[in-house]
C-alpha cells in the first residue's frame, strides 16, 4: 500500500481529457512486486482523515489485468470506462460500463480489459484495511480446476 | 436517514437503462420534511456491514436541487451524468460530467441541475455519520450576502 496520502479539499476538481482529474496524480499500480498484474494505473480521487472510505480510479490497458488477490476488506467497484471481465470467487462475469462489482471479504478477484479499449473503474475501499494476500501456486491450481476460471486467468476470455 | 440497509453481495449487478441498476431500489430523497430539496432520487449502490463507506447515486431532475445542509461527515462526489452547479462553503462552481466535488466537515452545500438534462452524481459517505443540519433563516440570509450565492440559491444561475 502506498503510504503517501494527499488530502485535497479543493471544492471542485475538474475532469480532464482521458479520465484524468485536476490535482490528482496518476501512479503505476505496484503494491507488491510478487503480484501478477499488467498495465494498470491508479488515481486516488478521495482520501481524507475524515473519510472512512477511499475512492480510487483504476485503468487497465487493453489486454491488461489487476492483481489476483484476496483480503478481509471489501471492494465496491463501478465500471466507468469500457468493458471487460471479472473473476469474483468462482464466478467469471462480463462487465459493461456502469456495471457494479462487489468483492466480499477473503474472495479471490481480478479484473481484465478484454477488448481493444481501456477498462476503467472506480473502487471504494475502507481507509483502514488489511494487506492483500496473493495466491500460492496451489491456490491457482485449485482455481483453474474450473474451466471458465482457467480461461479467464490465461487471458483467453470466453 | 433511511434505516433500511440492503446488503447485496451479488458479484455483478448490471447497469440498466437510464442510470438504474439491477437489484438496486430507487427512492425519493426525503431525509427531513423541513429540508429544502426538489425532484431528487437516491439509489444505494454499496452499503455493507464490512464497508466503512457507502456509495450512493443521486439524480436531480432539470431545475431540481439537493438539500442545502451541513454536517460533520464529508461527501466525496463524482458527477456521473449531465452538468450543473454546486455551492460548497462560499464557492459556487460549474459542474461537468466526471468533475469531483469535496464537501469538508460543517460546510454548507447544495447541488443543482441547471440545464435541460438530469444531474446525476455518485456520493461517498461514511457509513456511520451524523445527521445533517439545516440552515436557519439567519444562515440563509448570511449566505445570500454573497451575490453569487444568492443567485445560486434563488435558482438563477450565472
Amino acid at each position: 500500500m502506498d503510504d503517501t496520502v494527499t488530502v485535497n479539499r479543493t471544492a471542485r476538481r475538474k475532469a480532464k481529457a482521458d479520465f484524468r482529474w485536476e490535482g490528482v496524480e496518476m501512479h503505476p499500480y505496484k503494491e507488491d512486486e510478487r503480484a501478477l498484474y499488467k498495465t494498470i494505473t491508479r488515481q486516488v480521487l478521495f482520501s481524507d482523515p475524515n473519510m472512512a472510505g477511499e475512492l480510487r480510479y483504476f485503468e487497465v490497458a487493453p489486454g491488461g489485468f489487476s492483481t489476483l488477490e484476496r483480503h478481509e476488506h471489501m471492494h465496491g467497484v463501478l465500471i466507468l470506462r469500457g468493458r471487460g471481465q471479472c473473476l469474483v470467487g468462482d464466478e467469471v462475469k462480463q462487465l459493461e460500463t456502469r456495471d457494479l462489482v462487489t468483492v466480499p471479504p477473503m474472495t479471490w478477484h481480478q479484473l481484465r480489459a478484454t477488448t481493444e479499449e481501456p477498462l476503467g473503474f472506480l473502487c471504494m475501499v475502507n481507509a483502514e484495511r488489511d494487506k492483500p494476500q496473493l495466491p500460492t501456486p496451489q491456490d491457482v491450481e485449485r482455481l483453474k480446476q474450473n474451466p471458465a476460471i482457467a480461461a479467464f486467468l490465461d487471458g483467453k476470455p470466453a
